[in-house]
């Protein structure tokens, strides 16, 4: 395979014979346009066109699954609508090393197309040379380990709640509370950012204060991710107040900063990079439109994203768990021999999901976010962590839950409350 | 109506009660943990929390429209999913003037929600505090036809094609062909931006010299949108280049480039901004997930495009011709009782659809283009250019393209070669 190319690796649905279907997607990726147009030569198809690497037929509907297609004319019975891997490649010298037009480029207009019924962008390969302009996740798993001076099981952690009405004040309280709970990492909601009620320099002075007398105290700091995401002058602003007050990771809701400033502001940071996926259901829920976290996640460690977001096993979204499971192997695959992501498990998780959740990965290079599971766990949040941690002792040493918990009441409490709200 | 709350109106789908659907949307966005916890006070739900503000059911179906939504436990009959529209309001104080997170806000977590099987947000209104922090469209419609020159009629314009592979001498040279054949306005296509074979700064030199000449002889300045999207230094640098080349125009690959960049960009433009949405059809094509584009292009008109695309009536790609329409109003309605953005129509474009697109959208307020309309018409691209004209003259004159075709040969050329070809 030519090294040069981005491979392109897609889910399409078309009522026309699937060759000219996706030749059609490969030439609006060249010309596109309706009539030949003269500038466009064989010598120059050959060398910047996209080309069709590999066709796997899959199974055909009667109906097609989104609207605007357009069946070939003439023909006499009702077409059948062909399901479709197909396989294109992109020349790397179309864009050169230049993220928002590789995504114009894979993930453009071709979704507009009225060849297709359905596509979806499943998976990427680029070439090295993204690598020499993208420096990727700059702390990654091991470097946010190391922040964090936890290893060898999840990192612990969990999420501001109530979302939004907290002063600086309330939230310094609930950190202090987690902190007394032993947590290792917290993060603000997406919702939460640099509110008039809560503005972030005033949350970062408030939340520090208990982290830095908590580290001080104890040895452990805990990484709290402030949500910067913002306009990108505020963001550089409050990535270095977070800096300055001693903190140890910022968010990004990254769908809504975008590709280009989150890229720069990777350039900028040097705290890890907490990747908030929300938006990400628009861009994913229909089966046969937009794009396969595989594809999506490689963007976004490109764009330097050490922590991403992957839902969890029997969360509370839509997301079915395998979906979950290829998304936090994904994470954890390499690119460019290296810019690893720590995958970020989270909705509706307690201690229960832990053992799946090894069992089905076999890794602990993750994080594990738990809201209710901590702060309603009946002991108070320090059971509620220590549920969790004992949960994934359990799964390490392959024992069950329920034999674990004979020993272990902060895991026993879990599962007596959540085990049965959640059955 | 509360001026200080966002107001969003979805189209939403569900197996549940729908007040109890929207309110688990509205909840999402207040807490959103599977378990009451302890500080989401009914006070502060009451100050921060989202409200419903109106439901209206539409009608009923039996299969879900998306996957991973759960019925209602216990039910005997299969459920029925009901569609209904409903308006939620967030309250301004819980994001403050930062556009990341209030799309962080009406476009994020939702669309994951199991309580329904399709979400779309369907359009917004924003409280004038936005406006305060976000100036919007530099230029619009007024400034864009000042550095054209073009008055009471549509602009009208091209995309350079093929769209990969040009040097920037035979861009150069396609430009002066499009120079001698009058025509308003050129485009870089969105896969174009600033690859190894036809560097941005090289290609704004050559093309400049033409559009410099040409309005040095003519007085008529050409308007060429630079495709600058790229990472953030590079779109400030290229910016620079094209304002100091005399250029009038950049353009942004607005889905891909990202909010944050996009907005920083326009805070540092002297020049209008093309907005691209190459990879809409990804946002929007499901019928019942993602985002419409009257919601759509108010969060870019408030991060600063001054154009947007639009596609255009009878276009080659999904969109039916109604949606189209939609979009151009909505780019000709104030919001903040300004910030109007230019609509930008194209695909598949020629004469034959501007007495329809006049019709049935009453403006000339638009951008106008074609590639192979032009550049495949039979008389040449300068004939090209004027069946366009021609075909708009008549629009406006209530006169059929037939009868004025009759004194005017090259919109007569047009339609014998594109009507026959299109038909």
């Amino acid at each position: 395979m030519n090294t040069d190319r981005i491979l392109a690796t897609y889910l399409l649905e078309t009522p026309h014979p699937v060759e000219q279907a996706a030749a059609v997607i490969a030439g609006e990726q060249s010309s596109g346009t309706f009539v030949a147009v003269p500038g466009e030569t064989p010598e120059l198809k050959a060398r910047f066109g996209a080309q069709i690497e590999a066709i796997e037929l899959l199974d055909s509907v009667e109906t097609p699954s989104l609207p605007g297609s357009r069946p070939p004319k003439g023909a006499d019975a009702p077409p059948r609508y062909q399901r479709t891997k197909i396989v294109l490649s992109f020349p790397f010298e179309n864009m050169g090393a230049n993220l928002p037009t590789l995504a114009a480029t894979v993930c453009g207009n071709l979704y507009e197309l009225s060849d297709h019924s359905g596509l979806k962008l499943l998976d990427l390969e680029l070439p090295e040379a993204f690598a020499a302009k993208y420096p990727g996740p700059q702390f990654g798993i091991e470097g946010t380990r190391r922040l964090c001076g936890v290893y060898d099981r999840p990192i612990i952690g969990t999420i501001v709640k109530p979302s939004v009405g907290l002063s600086p004040q309330q939230t310094a309280e609930l950190v202090h509370e987690l902190a007394e709970a032993d947590i290792d990492f917290i993060k603000d909601d997406e919702l939460m950012a640099n509110p008039p009620h809560s503005p972030l320099p005033e949350r970062v002075a408030a939340v520090m204060r208990v982290i830095n007398d908590h580290a001080d105290r104890t040895g452990k700091k805990i990484m709290y991710a402030f949500n910067i995401s913002d306009d990108l002058d505020e963001m550089k602003r409050h990535h270095d107040t977070v800096l300055n007050a001693g903190g140890t990771c910022i968010m990004l809701s990254l769908n809504h900063v975008g590709f280009a400033a989150a890229a720069h502001v990777r350039r900028h940071s040097q705290l890890p990079i907490h990747g908030h996926r929300n938006g990400w259901g628009m861009l994913t829920r229909c089966p046969i439109l937009g794009i396969a976290f595989p594809a999506y996640q490689k963007l976004w460690r490109l764009a330097g994203a050490d922590h991403l977001h992957v839902n969890g096993l029997q969360n509370k979204f839509w997301e079915p768990d395998d979906s979950v499971l290829t998304s936090i192997r994904a994470c954890l695959t390499p690119m460019f021999g290296g810019y690893l992501a720590m995958p970020v498990v989270s909705s509706g998780q307690w201690a229960g999901q832990a053992p799946e959740t090894y069992r089905r990965t076999g890794t602990v290079d993750l994080m594990f976010l738990a809201g209710g599971g901590i702060m309603a766990h009946p002991g108070g949040p320090g059971a509620g962590v220590a549920s969790i941690r004992q949960a994934w002792e359990a799964a390490t040493q392959n024992v069950s839950l329920e034999e674990y918990a004979r020993t272990h009441r902060p895991l026993r409490e879990a599962l007596e409350k959540f085990g049965k709200l959640r059955a």
